[in-house]
């Protein structure tokens, strides 16, 4: 007896080409071979001595159960405290919701905004996991291309623009963003803010990324925005990826749709997660040095690169991403990056993940790693793009 | 400016009602009162010793980072391996998909094989996340009422009869169940597998509640059916709730289509408690230790509960739930309850949350707690009832 038929927006969500990198790599690895790793989106270093400590010390009081659909309260207060601290914006602690990671964040977003069929306006490049979260809820995802042009950023006039088209539900921004590393700026997010308020659209401005900025730092979409839903997480400043822990500051009417939602799909975020990511806000000295470590990557990969022919592309304004035009070597990144790999042991990521069209003629480095390993990888490639 | 609407989807998942007798007995527990909790449905009991002392060892080392979207592969394996332990059935360690909680199973079975619109098959009285997640999917529930004329489990005859009136998509079942502690025999399950291959329905297994059980062992929907999907957990018997670490075992042509929603959903699930659970399965003796006591709990409870006239309901054939028939004392199960805690300290769950309609009559009690808590409810109710 044939399986029963599987539901076709399966064939919309798409995998990852960067784990397929990411897996050719390790069978690489495996076989021998010295792999300099450019495509990982993590940070190499652990999560901070107080972090692990506070999950320890959870560990040895033992019981470890299910927390409020929300987070545990002291962590909501924590994160609101962050607000004031960071940007001096004032966030009642009720808006904020603890999520397993940005992951569930955009989940319990995209099912509290918007109807199946909506339109929901994103950027290319962007983001690859928007369209394919998208795919699966039944979301229209609508393409905003960046490039030099319109430095890099979703601007006020083209989502306008493609909300006279067919209405737009909602507009999702990154800053900075990945893979392009470009940051919008308090002015740039105020006009996106002030269409999104004339228009009825709701503004999503996922976080992320923030902490990790190298000239002045990003601005929050609610020092503009009070309305505005917030995504973040503490995967990339606080190196806590595999801990599965982020949040979502959303207005006061969405908190209760949110909490019930969150009850259903999730119960809680994991305990152990919550009571660790509160230490993380008091590990700065220890998440400075890392993000120096970066500081000085990024320098060395923007110069070095350059020289050897890898100039052309977004600038790097935050993040620990490099997003580099290969035009002049090739028109398929996806097999440039397999050669490179095989040939130099160099793994990156092909833009098409980031970018159905364009993606063809840029690859993503990812400098989260050690200097040795941004030292290789321009060696390497100095020989091998001559 | 108003915020722009919502989705009338939102409408449709609701709140537990447990949650609220949750918040109203905490109140009262703040205020100086007494509470007895037995409407919690989680062990009281801590993860096992050999499960903490895992993630310790796993904290020591400190590089806490996404593992593969499907889970680490000596999870996988462990989690095959125990098919073969406690069913004697093979299940390859490529079909065993490690997830964020049983939630996160819930979630990425119910992408991966149905079409909004699809009509899914599920019990009343039944966890009432099956059919908010639903909602939020857009998938339609169909209530299969079960009382003590089916033996409190769906049965194939009812499905072929919900078929008829219109093709479903897909069956859901739970064995044993909540709340009512039922549970289906290799024969009942072979039977209702057997309806869902000959009419191509789904056949999704939920066995969260296996090895909690009092008389014969539960069995796998795989022993009957190599193409069902099973959704389960380390959060019931093993203990492990607020670690938010469960599985899924697949069919073969499902794992690709499962990966990559959980790539996308979820990136992967938290690192610690997939370690931590992998030594879950070696915790054998201090989880029987502590099923002990819910045998106790349950047998004491069985007796004085019937004794003090809440003898009517199903069988606890498994789980740690007596799902008890109210109607001698009230038609609102919900003020039933609230009273109850208001006048005795006894928190218990109404069977609204499980059954929209027959919920009003019935009361779930869980006996996941102590057997002080046992004595406690009965000798508060003695009173109380009369």
């Amino acid at each position: 007896m044939p399986l029963p038929s599987l539901p076709a927006r399966l064939s919309r969500v798409s995998s990852f080409l960067a784990m397929d990198v990411l897996a050719a790599a390790r069978t690489k690895e495996r076989a021998g071979g010295d792999v300099v790793h450019m495509e990982v989106g993590q940070p190499s270093a652990p999560a901070p001595r107080r972090v692990r400590e506070a999950a320890r010390a959870a560990l040895d009081i033992g019981q470890i159960g299910y927390t409020e659909a929300l987070g545990l309260p002291s962590l909501r207060e924590r994160i609101a405290r962050h607000y004031r601290d960071a940007y001096g914006v004032d966030v009642a602690p009720e808006r904020v919701v603890a999520t397993t990671g940005s992951s569930a964040g955009f989940v319990l977003a995209f099912l509290a905004l918007f109807e199946p069929g909506a339109r929901v306006a994103i950027t290319a490049p962007g983001y690859p996991a928007y369209r394919n979260i998208f795919a699966a809820l039944g979301i229209e995802p609508v393409d905003i291309a960046v490039d030099a042009a319109s430095g890099w950023v979703m601007t006020a006039e083209a989502v306008e623009r493609a909300h006279r088209e067919a209405p737009l539900a909602g507009v999702l921004v990154m800053s900075p963003a990945n893979p392009s590393g470009t940051m919008m700026g308090r002015e740039a997010l105020a006009r996106l803010a002030d269409t999104c308020r004339r228009s009825g659209i709701w503004f999503i401005s996922d976080e992320i990324y923030h902490g990790l900025t190298y000239d002045a730092p990003a601005e929050t979409a609610l020092a503009v925005h009070d309305d505005a839903l917030i995504v973040n997480s503490f995967s990339k400043y606080y190196c806590m990826t595999g801990w599965r822990i982020g949040w979502l500051v959303v207005p006061h009417a969405l908190v209760r749709p949110v909490e019930t939602l969150a009850q259903n799909l999730y119960i809680s975020p994991p305990y152990l997660s919550q009571v660790a990511a509160e230490a993380a806000f008091d590990a700065v000295e220890e998440l400075e040095a890392i993000k120096a470590g970066y500081a000085a990557n990024r320098a060395f990969l923007l110069e070095e690169l350059a020289a050897i022919g890898l100039g052309e592309g977004p600038p790097v304004d935050g993040a620990f991403y490099i997003y580099r035009d290969v035009a002049r070597f090739t028109n398929d990144s996806l097999a440039f990056c397999r050669r490179m790999l095989e040939e130099t042991g160099v793994a990156a990521t092909p833009g098409l993940d980031f970018d159905p069209d364009r993606g063809a003629r840029f690859v993503r480095f990812s400098f989260a790693g050690s200097m040795e390993d941004c030292r290789q990888t321009v060696a390497r490639l100095r020989a091998w793009l001559r």
